[in-house]
């Protein structure tokens, strides 16, 4: 099977954004097997739009557009798959209805502009967009069929997650199948990870694939081949030596995120959770409460940005401030321990650091970041010098650590991990009485 | 001119990695005032690439092609130049003499491999690279001059812009110019956006477009021609017909962020800040606080998921919770006032809301969100009905009103903005003694 891309859009081509929706839908052909052939890119003219696609189906069988159904007059990709397929463009009541529900839903009237969105080619086919008021739409054309999606990308995610890579899944079930897992590592770098890697004896079904999601990434273990039975196998094989070789630094599997393994774990265990925030500025506990039911065991986050509030919030004494530096072993403890204290929850991560650029000293440069974990019987500090990648980086890298310590110590692994780019100079690990 | 663009690698059609070059070629000739007229993308296979390049030279005057010039056997753009024009491959002495110095100069021996990477179409001309060992080159087809570039990024530019943009820009006596300004808005949806732009009476030289980066949508007013003092006019005269027409939905300009704008209004006027977050976890000042300096005017936050939380944190009474719910004004109020009190800040936000998918009630359906805004002198507070996207899009938006709401007051717009996709079901303004 041939599958094209077409990208739609002047503020692509003109380079205002760069395409990261045709990378995600490379990559989900990909994932069943399948490498696109071609992308093109064609801007907001009619003319191009109408030759680019009579042309481009002329030589696939699938081709995913994506861009130009929106209600203003430079979305022009419904009116040019007419033009291309010489169909009149028709208004589909059916996504005139949807519409209008839309919006009764939001108590506003409808604005003339959006009954554009229901102006479809006569022979086309409604592909339902439950978050968003460009409806997408499938046709034939040529030896293609060509399947429509909106530019804005959560909509189009969701329209080819729920809708699109299913209905072409099953047409090409009869050839070739394809399993694949996920395995999500933290704190070993690429090229070590490739080296590792690369050294398995893995069965010949099997290939791995590396993305990076900084600061995870993603391990493919794909197999693909004619027996679906024995992928299983091979698949599970290959994924068993992948984890032995990363060890504890395989954070989560497929479906799941840091966040919800984390939950899973908790929840589990009975355990509740506080933070105590400084350089990340509320950012760990936000990744944790975007997880539908986090309330059954997220209690509360402090967001101690300044000494005061360490001070006030969390019971940090002011001399051991002034005496270690807000950026210490001392203080990361004493914040860990006030914030349990003070929820009562049956764990308190903090963290406090110098995400920069300002504010470094040769002795505590940008990036060093300290550490604490206060649970029922043990405390846990590290301080640790993160690569200066820049404040939005090292305030990422900060919160991984931190959700990584918890992650450690609610599997049972060491809870100082030792990560490749980001070198621990202190630590200190207390048993207290329960 | 005709300008169009060329993508060649497997790992770019395949997803591994996003078009990032594309996006910068396309940026040098936008600047010069030419866009692109189309890119595509094909693979590492020679029929692809030869068919491709016979094609798209009957297009276009001018083809930038990138990457497939490195020394291993994936790398065939050179190949298939030669076969695409019907010209031998042969080895230019020039560049094997060039290889051979810069491997000297690294004390390293040539390794054969690279020596592929002199071999050229015939009648092509040689493009310096100072700083690799794949050279670029340029040669005629059809009615296209072709320039091969490296896939190297930095290479790549360097190329770009001392040797292939200046030979250009000659080429085609540069006479066009074009000024851009960005202004970005915040609670109008993209097809009342455009409604309204539609009808503004703009200089001629000016474009208007548009791109949602949810939950803001920017504005591009763009002008375009031959004289540059002009264009300076056009695009400041358009620019603020577009302000007029949004006005006070516009949040910030060029360069800028909603976070930046925020801060350097904090800090002209001198006032401190804290919060109290339930649904948003802690994502509001996280995103304040990624901004360089924030702590000349961040002092705390409070993320009080639980009741028990919003008591015991911000003395919210307990009888008010369990008389008005969680979420509700009184609620977000009495969080707002406790957040100030606490951290005696000139400004406290507060949010909470029914973020979902569960936790709904018929009165207090998902998407139900509580914010309050504790002044000097005045209280804020609305109760807002904000669309059922998902629990992230409930929350990202969730914290854009917070921060929206203090955005106007420090611009002395009104607090209570009026948002298309989001519906205000209660309000309350009271000023308190100062």
């Amino acid at each position: 099977m041939i599958v094209e891309m077409i990208t739609t859009g002047e503020e692509v081509l003109s380079g205002q954004i760069t395409d990261t929706n045709a990378t995600w839908i490379s990559q989900q052909f990909v994932d069943i097997g399948i490498t696109p052939s071609r992308r093109t890119t064609v801007g907001d003219r009619l003319e191009d739009l109408v030759s680019c696609f009579q042309e481009r189906s002329k030589h696939a069988d699938v081709i995913i557009v994506n861009g130009g159904l929106g209600p203003t007059s430079d979305d022009m990709s419904a009116r040019a798959a007419a033009l291309a397929a010489d169909q009149p463009l028709v208004q589909f009541q059916e996504w005139v209805d949807a519409l209008e529900r839309k919006f009764a839903d939001l108590a506003r009237d409808m604005p003339a502009s959006n009954l554009k969105q229901a102006m479809l080619p006569q022979h086309a086919e409604i592909i339902n967009n439950p978050v968003g008021t460009a409806c997408g739409f499938v046709m034939k054309l040529n030896r293609a069929l060509l399947f429509f999606t909106p530019g804005v990308p959560h909509e189009m995610k969701r329209m080819m997650t729920a809708e699109i890579m299913p209905h072409i899944a099953k047409k090409m079930h009869i050839t070739v199948s394809s399993v694949l897992k996920r395995l999500h590592c933290f704190g070993i770098s690429e090229a070590r990870l490739g080296a590792m890697l690369d050294r398995l004896d893995l069965p010949e079904t099997v290939k791995l694939g590396y993305r990076a999601h900084i600061p995870t990434i993603e391990i493919k273990v794909m197999a693909t081949g004619p027996n679906p039975e024995l992928l299983q196998i091979h698949k599970e094989e290959a994924a068993q030596a992948v984890r032995q070789t990363i060890g504890d630094h395989l954070c989560f599997e497929d479906g799941h995120s840091m966040a919800t393994n984390i939950q899973r774990l908790m929840i589990e265990q009975g355990f509740t959770l506080a933070t105590a925030e400084s350089c990340t500025g509320g950012m760990t506990l936000s990744q944790l409460v975007d997880v539908p039911g986090s309330s059954a065991y997220v209690d509360r986050g402090f967001i101690t940005y300044t000494n005061r509030a360490k001070h006030e919030m969390l019971g940090v004494p002011e001399e051991l401030i002034s005496q270690h530096g807000a950026v210490s072993l001392q203080v990361a403890r004493a914040m860990a321990l006030g914030a349990r204290e003070k929820s009562r929850a049956s764990f308190a991560l903090s963290v406090s650091g110098v995400a920069g650029p300002g504010g470094g000293s040769p002795e505590k440069p940008v990036g060093t970041v300290a550490f604490s974990m206060a649970g029922p019987d043990q405390t846990w500090s590290q301080l640790i010098h993160v690569p200066q990648w820049g404040r939005t980086a090292i305030r990422n890298i900060s919160s991984a650590i931190m959700l990584d310590m918890l992650r450690r110590c609610l599997e049972g692994q060491p809870v100082f991990g030792n990560y490749d780019y980001a070198r621990r100079v202190a630590q200190l690990e207390e048993h207290r009485p329960v």
